[in-house]
């Protein structure tokens, strides 16, 4: 299905917002166009989660998350968006990486998609964190419990943990 | 924390873009500033969940989700707002009402919170559905399985699927 009309209203620098027509609605649209994220719950063989924190602008405050990251604009594999922000976030690599599954973040405005991974990774890191991100380990169990709660505030964290943990949680290796 | 520039780049119906100089950055934010929205996850009496299937623009494609709505930009309760789309969407009613939690659904570029709530709701309606919206009826239990594995395209509703589960899933009145 396509739109009677749309045109660009907003250019930025991640994603584009336009106004559309659509047959069967009594007003127009605003919809914002995004280029897709990855997102995975890195566990060590500890059982440790990594998460990231850092300070947010859009939400002015500081958040713990999983890594995360766009899909390059050229269409990257979203695996590979995953293991990448992996490494370049956190100085980890995977060992071991599954999908768990994709959704649509806010489908009442956005068409971003969001694909979630979890990984086993290598306990120390192969180079420095990202600047401006904490790093923090945090005991795989006392996360989920705490998703399962309701206490996590991001939600490709949440969801993450609660996919992670419906299939097993941290399994071993091989 | 403040920005050190902001200026409204964007203002639609729904939702404002501005765009941001913030300290620490080498680059302005665009973000999104969404008034929050509310979901609720509805489970009949006979252990049904209750969703809406209807055509959604900003992904060009039909979805399947738990009733769910905009805030009121004057500041409206979640509590009230997820009451108000349970009915407006399904035609049911609540009997009982619970707060499963809150997420940020995209903090990389949007402030807009989701509040969850999952409700025992009545076994018949008392209104018609609102119209352009399918009513569908799942057994809860169905749909948890399609959660865990991975297979619920909707952020709120896997994420309410699987937080109710978490409480207990179909508990009794009283």
């Amino acid at each position: 299905m396509e739109p009677e009309v749309t045109h660009e209203v907003f250019r930025g620098r991640i994603f584009t917002v336009f106004r559309e027509r659509w047959p069967g609605f009594d007003h127009e649209h605003d919809v914002l166009r995004h280029p897709g994220a990855a997102a995975v719950l890195p566990i060590t063989p500890g059982g440790d989660v990594l998460l990231v924190r850092q300070f947010r602008p859009a939400i002015r405050q500081t958040l713990a998350e999983i890594p995360a990251g766009l899909l390059d604009v050229d269409g990257e594999d979203a695996l590979a968006c995953a293991s990448r922000e992996l490494f370049e976030e956190t100085g980890h690599r995977h060992e071991t990486i599954e999908f768990l599954g994709g959704v649509f973040t806010s489908a009442g405005f956005t068409d971003e998609y969001l694909h979630l991974f979890v990984a086993r990774v290598t306990d120390t890191p192969q180079a420095d964190p990202e600047p401006g991100l904490e790093l923090l380990r945090r005991p795989f169990d006392e996360l989920v419990t705490s998703a399962r709660s309701g206490r996590i505030r991001d939600v490709k964290t949440a969801l993450a943990l609660l996919l992670a943990d419906a299939r097993g949680g941290v399994r071993p290796v091989g």
